[in-house]
């Protein structure tokens, strides 16, 4: 944690690393306000609901899991026409991460979607955006066909399998084998 | 709801209707106990907690989603090595039902994975029927290549995908190309 960044800051990376790892309904409002290491009245101040909260934590990660994605594909080699390879190297490196726990919009929509409607709104736009990512990495002819859609239902279910397995062997294998087309379209 | 069904049965396929509609979480022993017409003596006589009502529930939804899927899988001609045809319009039978609501283990996972370690068992072992499921109408060397799981985690993406969408289409488009080398294999 930078002790230099601002209160908001502080709850808002605070919220984002609980809410990620343990869940938003298992995370409580008191918990975020101990480990960040505010007040209360300065959290209210900030965040006057959960809601608030859930919110900018979602506009949060979004942002910086999309950011990752785009820098992710383009270290991997996506541009020299080796889309496939770079999806499924970029997935590795956070599958293998300490701190993976699956797509946060995921696991938000089955939380929440159906007690916060924003949040169905929220992950369609992420997800929407993770298309966008892969697109710009396409040909104009499989752009055209809806390559990038294939390509992020094939991610998600990598994810999923992921989420259940202990070790992501298994989902890069299947994610490998299922974009075996993709390479140079 | 059948009438004649026994107190367990009419308990069960209440809360089996309300976990998988609304969640696990958000769902009330009440609402459970109110819904299914029994007494509250009944009802902990045969759940002394909601723990033995969530178990009974995905061990139920896993018997009955896993007999649905062969049963889908052969009416859809996989027997006849068109198994990729056969999950599509599996999956599209079950995506376009009114109370789909993704998968009940995905999202039992999400939710309550951290807090009911059992969950992560029982859809691991969930998932792992599906793997075996789908094996049955695969040829030796396609099962000895892994490609079971492979198709399984495209159906699991194809599930994520529906559940986002308004409508099915989306999915089902990228389900069929993901799986369109799988066929008669």
């Amino acid at each position: 944690m930078n002790s230099q960044a601002s209160p908001r800051d502080r709850i808002l990376h605070t919220a984002h690393d609980l809410f990620y790892r343990d869940g938003i309904r298992a995370t409580g409002i008191d918990r975020v306000i101990a480990d960040s290491g505010v007040t209360k009245v300065t959290f209210y101040r900030h965040f006057p609901s959960k809601n608030d909260l859930v919110q900018a934590f979602l506009d949060y990660r979004h942002e910086r899991w999309i950011a990752w994605f785009v820098d992710a594909l383009g270290r991997h080699g996506a541009r020299d026409g080796k889309l496939a390879r770079a999806v499924v190297e970029s997935m590795r490196e956070w599958f293998e991460s300490e701190t993976f726990r699956g797509c946060a919009f995921i696991n938000s929509v089955v939380e929440l979607g159906g007690s916060l409607p924003d949040v169905l709104d929220v992950s369609r736009h992420h997800k929407q955006s993770m298309v966008d990512a892969v697109s710009m990495f396409l040909s104009a002819s499989a752009r055209r066909r809806g390559d990038a859609v294939t390509i992020a239902v094939a991610i998600d279910g990598a994810i999923i399998r992921a989420q259940y397995d202990e070790t992501p062997a298994a989902a890069l294998k299947a994610l490998t084998r299922l974009l075996r087309d993709f390479d140079g379209v």
